[in-house]
């Protein structure tokens, strides 16, 4: 089927593309990189990519900034950049790309871990990653068509690690953890919260 | 000790205040009723009335708005009222506030289960309360002075189905619900998701 990426240059959007080209035809769309430009902070812009692109079977979004800071560091504007980009940014790919996917077709979010496992530092991202846990969860309940819905949270990357100079062995890999993108993009699940070590949580299962 | 309730005017928090009342002193503060004014949606607004009470021993927020609508019909202002009011105002309370605060005091912050276990029409208010409940689980990591933070999670509350025009049976009266505040204001929990049936998750146990 015709997927289209967003965010596919960073690192696990690029294991992300790699998993499902090949199996599928891909569409990547970055804010600097891939075939097309889109700005997640711009709802104006998120619907010009959708009007340009066309019928897809399945949008998968790796895509949205938030502030890592200490809690008294965190500014208005840091909660705002995480509101505006991977919050509503992501939210606005379902909203404004819902017409564009075809019937039977899924979205794919990504959340991450630390909301439900905080460390020092993730208020701001706790914020975003809760949010769009949320909203997966309900939406699904509501997508027309037989559209999926799906949010994968993604624990630390093997490779963030190491770019950060930190035990590698805390995280797992990014080819691991775009098996569970490729699981929503192919499998049948709706509304779950897609764990890259194989689990999921159900709606109201958590 | 002396007690911030914002939203006290509510279903929820007349039940908080007045479960609170007798056993601390209790300030009320809201949008239009109780004995200070505060705006959810302005961070200025938050920042004047804790310049006004002085010292707290705790801050217990029932306040903030959400749109509950139709994924369908959810317009970029509904998404708006949501972040603004319920969720920011909420983290602005503990940003603004925490200063107000006393060594040891703790701040107690609403969200609800529509995040968890939402219905159609809660996407809205599903980011909102996911949101809260991720703060709060990431910011207690990070609270200084021994200052606590959790969050109450309520059902739906029987009074509210009632004015709804629905069975009362499938909530939870708001004396029940308000159980929750006073465990999370008097107790020893931080970091905790509080549901009024008694039960409680820990950070990183759901």
């Amino acid at each position: 089927m015709r997927v289209l990426v967003i965010g596919g240059a960073g690192t696990i959007g690029k294991a992300v593309t790699a998993a499902l080209r090949g199996r599928h035809e891909v569409v990547t769309a970055g804010r600097s990189s891939g075939e097309r430009r889109v700005d997640m902070t711009d709802a104006a812009s998120i619907a010009r990519l959708f009007a340009a692109i066309g019928r897809v079977g399945a949008v998968v979004s790796c895509a949205g900034d938030a502030s890592f800071k200490p809690l008294t560091q965190l500014r208005d504007e840091d909660f705002d950049l995480g509101l505006r980009s991977k919050l509503m940014g992501q939210i606005n790919l379902v909203r404004y790309g819902v017409d564009s996917v075809a019937d039977g077709g899924s979205f794919t979010l990504t959340s991450g871990i630390l909301n439900r496992y905080p460390a020092p530092g993730t208020a701001a991202i706790a914020v975003v990653n809760g949010g769009i846990d949320g909203f997966v969860r309900a939406a699904a309940l509501e997508l027309p068509r037989g559209i999926r819905i799906n949010v994968v949270s993604p624990p630390w990357v093997s490779e963030t690690l190491v770019a950060m100079g930190r035990d590698p062995s805390g995280g797992l890999p990014a080819t691991v953890v775009a098996e569970a993108y490729v699981r929503s993009v192919e499998g049948t699940d709706t509304g779950a919260l897609l764990e890259p070590n194989g689990t999921r949580s159900l709606v109201g299962a958590e």
